[in-house]
């Protein structure tokens, strides 16, 4: 394998110093790991606006709630780290926990008000918290002039466009349209929680969004409608429960009662016990 | 005038880049105007350090409560700028506020825990909080190698040196002196406030802390031995009225029944009504 392994701050710091030195532009893409097509498909998009591309593999527990599956969340580092290799990313960044939040460790970026409480912000308090605080310090540490995200967690893209926005962080965001499966389920490092069959039932989720879709491109602008004709076709799964199914303004998340602009209309639903999420932008 | 004035960060941003491709270093001083003697120390010292100096003057809001002066904070750009210059620094940042915090704005840098939530962070809560936003904004808009502060504000040290560390932000935040009159008062930018015969009186906060100083350098490590002598000369001067007088641990404000290590003796002490503080740092 080619690809630089660096399990500490300083390796990283070093090496960016090191290629920014010789005038080479960095892209970044963090992942927790558990690799898909999803993600090699962001490694492609970095590699093609970047000199030098880093990754990070590091599930970050200051974004997980007490309840939720940080323990359980899959981890397959070498599998992970060959992905990369094949996909030409040049470094690897794996710390362990106690790297990024030693003893002591005491500061947190957060983004207040409609972009963090509601849709997932909603059901997982301190969640984005978490997300821009590691994101924050993957930034700093890679000095990186782009970073790559995947619009499946399209709130997580909206909160991180702004935080970086907002406290004049130099490097571009950018956002790689969702990776599906040829049948249209969204790709996920969760999707392996589900059975071959939970996967067949989980496509009830795209297909949802797709007949919104549809009624939009044919004139349907209410948002109530919008949202009953995704609820209507959720519940024809009996296996699927719904955690929400919302229509906000994109990129503020700010309430509409109809489709003007650009519009996230996003879901998370239950298949069995494993939540899943996915989510289109409507436009004109 | 030599000096650069910028109102933009776009304007800071362009300018710092062009240093940075001379590669020259920068050093930044953030201060909130009114300048007075202890803060051309440490522009300075910021010149002995870095290549370019940039100060900023700007009003924090967001550090000021809602019963705080941030209406009445003495103003006076003009003449601020004039000793900057004549200091030999390179540029000063004086934004509005509207430019800092843009409508929408909703990002926010907290340090968690004992280093905020004692001392000036007890009485000033979100205090700290602004102070650690407005902080990183400036570091990452000036892109300074080095930021220099006063000791001064002793727990407003600690707090960025800890938050920078926190975020693996690349400045090196440098700690300078205390600069003081012949006659001991600490210069702040809020000593405007009081009449000659109150500066006098002030003179009660520095003495109680030499006294304490003095005690302790002849064996007196008991924390509450030291606070009572800084407590008694305090009592001595009718126009007192002590917010506070504590003694921590150095630089990790943690709790201590003795002096072992650097302690952080600090105290904040109302005039008539203008609140004032001073510290002292006791070591082996």
């Amino acid at each position: 394998m080619n690809i630089k392994v660096f399990t500490t701050t300083k390796q990283v710091q070093d090496y960016a110093a090191h290629c920014k030195k010789n005038g080479q532009t960095i892209g970044l893409v963090p992942t927790m790991g558990a690799l898909h097509d999803g993600h090699l498909s962001l490694m492609k998009v970095a590699k093609e606006k970047s000199d030098i591309v880093i990754a990070s593999v590091f599930v970050n527990p200051v974004q997980f709630g007490p309840n939720e599956d940080y323990d359980a969340y899959p981890r397959q580092f070498e599998a992970d780290c060959q992905k990369l290799d094949q996909a030409g990313v040049d470094a690897v960044f794996h710390p362990a926990k106690e790297e990024m939040y030693p003893e002591g460790y005491t500061t947190y970026v957060t983004v207040d008000g409609s972009l963090t409480n509601r849709l997932c912000g909603a059901s997982r308090p301190g969640h984005f918290r978490g997300v821009a605080t590691v994101v924050t310090k993957l930034l700093n540490i890679t000095q990186a002039d782009r970073a790559f995200f995947g619009q499946k967690d399209a709130q997580q893209v909206v909160v991180i466009s702004r935080f970086v926005r907002d406290l004049n962080m130099t490097a571009q965001i950018e956002i790689v349209p969702i990776f599906r499966s040829a049948n249209g389920l969204a790709l996920s490092s969760r999707n392996v929680y589900l059975s071959a069959q939970e996967k067949n039932k989980a496509l009830v989720l795209s297909q949802s969004l797709q007949l919104a879709k549809e009624a939009y491109k044919k004139g349907e602008v209410k948002t109530s409608q919008l949202k009953n004709i995704v609820r209507a076709h959720l519940q024809t799964e009996a296996a699927a429960t719904v955690e929400y199914v919302e229509l906000y303004s994109f990129p503020d998340l700010n309430e509409i009662d109809e489709v003007r602009g650009k519009a996230l209309l996003a879901i998370a639903v239950k298949i069995g016990t494993v939540r899943l999420i996915d989510n289109i932008i409507l436009e004109a």
